[in-house]
């Protein structure tokens, strides 16, 4: 039926149309299909996977630091939503709303959460009295909604699946510090788990969080030079506190408002995964978060033993804790390595008769394509030891990519320049105004993604008006 | 401040008001709080914690048996909705509809999921082709709504976390396997994790889901003798598939029907639990679902040694794999122990500076209270076989009061003073009439709770129109 060559010739190559070449892994690697629901998805097996092993990696490192799971309502009535003045004015353009209960209009209409502050907010009003009851680290995961004119799967959909921690803390210190905790968090599982290097910093005042404080990101590129905004920490302040009457009394009995964070991370990730790993032949997917790490692919698997072989070799690894499964399908072995290399798992095991009489397993690692020949008497070892290595190559690949991609600019013409011809990063510095930030962002549709935390001092002057710089920022095109 | 007494003087004792019994132990046990959401609650830690731990003992034991998660929208635009005509007259006076989006009314209106079969319909409609794709066992969990008008935590609120499988099928008789499976999956989770005895069994076509073929259910007892259909499984035969046009090609390229069904569980669970183990000190919780299974409470903790004895014996438990806690504050052991009895925790261990002198620790029992002293040597090996037997004695005793709240009539007029003088099951002979169904709910408001797996022949008769009898069927009061 299908063949090796349809497979691949399937996807359009990335140079010559990038987004199109998005469109077509994401598809053919069967992470997600398109629904009758428009601008929604259907997150697939493969695509799910991938979600369930970062929940799982996350949500292991959230509780080590003392986070709480919990469950609020996706509905937030309209006058909730209406409380505090810039978080309304930010979210409300983009919200569903829910006019209707059965066959009753409702009283006021809810709308379908797009974000959970408000919602925290009246729990905590309630919940927190005294500071016995502080901190609240609490978490939840699920999924949220913004009515977005444009979609892209798992970039940017009407409906997407994260996590949304909710904090509320005595002190403004204790706040800030949980902030930068989580931010930090987030880019350590980025480049630990998902091999995505990340610039840590702070948004300017026009792209932090609706009712923010301080918003602090991390942000990373893209194989085509554009940049991705890859979770989110808010510091709030007492702002919110203040707008919900969130009040608790110390401990010399003084009534005081809490200081609260947010934080966030979400299935777009997946859509990071593909553009910073994949390659023409598909998606590559980094070992520790692949839901399978290794498949075998027998040769000539009707010869005698060739099966039971795999399978022998398919207990060892498993016993090892490597997730492996055996494509013993009738396909043809071209087509299985095409399928493997589609579908991003980080090796493939080939063995055949030839391979069992010298006893040994030719290993092929996705991103490089290297062939391994490694002895059946210690496969599982050199396995593992592949997949480190993978691991940590893919790592240090995505790391250079950005640092080639990484530019600065001194004065204008040479900032416009770089944006407009070298996708990347380019740093540049800045005199503090939203106004040198507009100019950019209408000259060259490029955004501020970052006042990166490691500043370095390019010159003394604002590349937009020339004025004293404040701070370097990283600038450029984001999806 | 709070004490010892004004803690459990806080609940309505359960022979006074069993409903308020409820509502106060869920509110005590911290499991959940109201909302400004009409009939939306927040799961708290306590109660979430809970959620977690059928979460992961469910979702292990569906991947045993082949199946894979999926995410799928959350809204379900009208039309699709309406395709299987007996399953929209179920659901679509209870559902919330979204009518705007933004700033803009929608072209056509989208209700909020109350289950899923028309989403998984439609993407089954795309994604099945030939035999080869066959069969789909997907899974997801999720939020799903229903604008019900009274509602009880836990039990029945507007929104509600479960999980929904949707599997197609090649045969009719493999669609029949799959639903049996899934049913006895749910009767052994209930009875081996959450202590819950179970009947299983059909429904009647009057209580069969909107669409099903045949609905397969199975009914725990609560406290207060009332049921409490605790998961079902659902032979959609080729209805869906006809509706929504889901055809394969079989080996011999004929176009066939996919055979469908679906299971679900949800966090109405938790209220099964607390109604059928709980008791006038608060919630038990059965050890294996337990978020903490044992709370070290040291006795005289301000004397030398005490809080470093605790540490290690929370060590040595944690070590070998029990959830434990120590309870290091400044509360008195009283409250303490009434804080551990209201949030039912299955076993207290007290330990002071007497006990280790005598290098012995007491381990109190939660749903006994029964007081057993253990030897330091072992005591995570004793706290582990306490844990193993109190898990046991839980389902037996749930059993006992089952056993003991099951009747049988064989004429009317006993039938109907048992349902309205004795809370329970009433096992009777039924002629399989609608009518006959209609009569009993009216006479006595008790609904036909399932036609059990395990019949018996209590009589030739119908207990109500006295014609052959065609089946025995539980009766009961119900949630």
């Amino acid at each position: 039926m299908a063949n090796n060559k349809k497979l691949v010739e399937a996807i359009t190559s990335m140079e010559e149309d990038f987004a199109q070449w998005y469109t077509d892994v994401v598809k053919k690697a069967d992470l997600i299909d398109y629904t009758s629901v428009k601008g929604c998805m259907v997150i697939k097996p493969a695509g799910y996977a991938i979600w369930e092993n970062i929940q799982h990696e996350l949500d292991r490192r959230f509780k080590e630091t003392g986070v709480e799971n919990v469950y609020l309502p996706m509905f937030i009535p309209e006058s909730l939503l209406q409380k505090e003045k810039d978080h309304v004015e930010g979210f409300a353009p983009e919200v569903a709303w829910v006019t209707h209960g059965g066959l009753e209009p409702l009283q006021e209409r809810l709308c379908v959460r797009p974000t959970s502050e408000t919602l925290f907010c009246d729990f905590y009003a309630k919940d927190i009295q005294s500071h016995r009851d502080l901190p609240k680290v609490y978490n939840q995961w699920c999924s949220v909604v913004r009515w977005e004119k444009t979609t892209r799967p798992f970039l940017r959909s009407r409906e997407f699946l994260w996590q949304e921690g909710h904090t509320a803390h005595a002190t403004a210190e204790e706040a800030e510090e949980r902030t930068i905790q989580m931010l930090n968090l987030y880019a350590d599982f980025c480049e630990e788990v998902l091999a995505i290097p990340v610039i840590k910093g702070k948004k300017t005042d026009k792209e932090k969080f609706a009712g923010a404080e301080a918003t602090y990101t991390i942000e990373s590129l893209m194989h085509d030079g554009k940049a991705l905004q890859s979770g989110t920490s808010h510091n709030f302040g007492d702002g919110f506190a203040k707008a919900f009457g969130i009040q608790y009394t110390d401990k010399e009995n003084k009534l005081q408002y809490v200081h609260q964070t947010s934080w966030g991370m979400t299935t777009r990730m997946i859509g990071a995964i593909i553009m910073v790993h994949g390659d023409n032949s598909g998606l590559v997917l980094p070992p520790r978060i692949a839901p399978v790490q290794a498949v075998i692919i027998p040769i000539q698997q009707r010869k005698e033993g060739v099966l039971e072989n795999a399978e022998k070799l398919q207990a060892q690894l498993k016993a090892a804790g490597i997730r492996v499964k055996t494509d013993m399908t009738d396909k043809s072995p071209g087509f299985k390595f095409a399928e493997q290399e589609m579908r991003g798992i980080p090796v493939r095991i080939e063995c055949g008769p030839k391979d069992m009489e010298a006893n040994q397993a030719v290993v092929v690692r996705r991103d490089t394509r290297e062939k391994i020949m490694v002895s059946l008497d210690n496969l599982a070892e050199s396995v593992q030891q592949i997949l480190d290595t993978m691991q940590k190559d893919m790592l240090e690949r995505a790391r250079a990519h950005r640092e080639a991609h990484t530019y600065e600019a001194t004065d204008y013409e040479t900032f416009k320049k770089t944006v407009e011809e070298k996708p990347g990063f380019v740093k540049a510095m800045w005199c503090g105004c939203r106004e040198c930030e507009d100019k950019i962002k209408e000259d060259v549709q490029a955004t501020s993604r970052c006042i990166p935390f490691e500043q370095e001092n390019l010159s003394d002057k604002c590349v937009v008006c020339g004025k004293p710089a404040k701070k370097m920022v990283y600038w450029g095109r984001a999806y």
